[in-house]
């Protein structure tokens, strides 16, 4: 392993673990990673990508008016702190077999209702403006979450367009779930 | 209303507007409460703070060295994306009456279980270091959750100290629950 390059603790299906990776991928920062199958979740990533932000602050992951920063850091939250949270794998565990999918589909529509709402006032190409936010590396890994529990965007039209156009820039690509060393064959893409 | 003066939409009981309140309280801006009954949950109050830090700096919430930024950010992250989504009002309903309790315990502890072990490399008088930060503006109102849901702390001995040495500063008092324009009679002190 190169001395100084950092080690990404992931797990490919992780939707935390892909923020990280999203923000590493438009900074242009290489990185060793250490597959992990067990994960803690919880918003604490995006602590890593404020950090890689005043580390490494180009290019920039939030805007420099501060209203937009806040914008782009209320559309984080809910996203990070206020969707994932309930859909991850341990509450789903607690929640029952049974139970799981309807809990969270009912996590996820609760809060992509707010989410529409808010990226109809801040959305330009991307979730604020028309530049790339961590806003934005949220977005498309809660949408990917909406897709594998089956969850109608059909109401969503915002999140859906600007998810469709942050899924081709390379950044996402590359760091998107298909495409980890951990990934198992099957789910190679 | 005077002209200009802030409006804080705020519930007496919410952990997420006491946050708020605290950092308005130590950075010593005047503002309107407004209550609100219901509230949105979620980590989004963080935003605010971020804002608040960034419009007016002193006194500081974040410290200026980013390794103790990101801590402050990665404790703060812990609570308002990782335990307190899992145990507020909308998820408890959800949830059942039955089990509510053990679900709030369950999530409290889980979480504390691993902010006693970060805050141990982490804290001085307080959260992280010397000062007052954005990570004890959410642990004073977490350890009240946690009361509320009768957690037993006595496994966290770091966790309690550094609550009640914040819980004696004028900040921490004056935006308590029990203090609020829509505090209830009885549950006033």
């Amino acid at each position: 392993m190169q001395a100084g390059k950092p080690i990404l603790y992931s797990y490919f299906r992780s939707s935390c673990s892909w923020r990280v990776r999203i923000a590493l991928a438009l900074k242009g920062i290489d990185y060793e990673t250490v597959p992990i199958n067990l994960i803690k979740d919880g918003g604490q990533q995006l602590a890593i990508i404020e950090y890689l932000e005043e580390m490494r602050p180009t290019p920039r992951l939030l805007p420099q008016d501060p209203k937009k920063r806040a914008s782009v850091r209320m559309i984080s939250d809910l996203i990070a702190g206020g969707i994932q949270p309930l859909q991850n794998l341990s509450v789903l565990k607690q929640v029952g077999e049974e139970m799981q999918l309807t809990w969270a589909q009912n996590a996820i529509t609760c809060g992509f209702n707010a989410l529409e709402q808010i990226l109809q006032s801040t959305a330009g190409i991307y979730c604020v403006g028309d530049e790339v936010t961590m806003a934005d590396l949220c977005l498309v890994p809660q949408v990917a979450n909406a897709e594998r529990f089956k969850v109608d965007l059909t109401p969503y039209p915002t999140i859906s367009s600007i998810n469709k156009r942050l899924l081709v820039l390379e950044a996402f690509q590359v760091s998107h779930p298909c495409r980890q060393p951990d990934t198992p064959t099957e789910l190679r893409a």
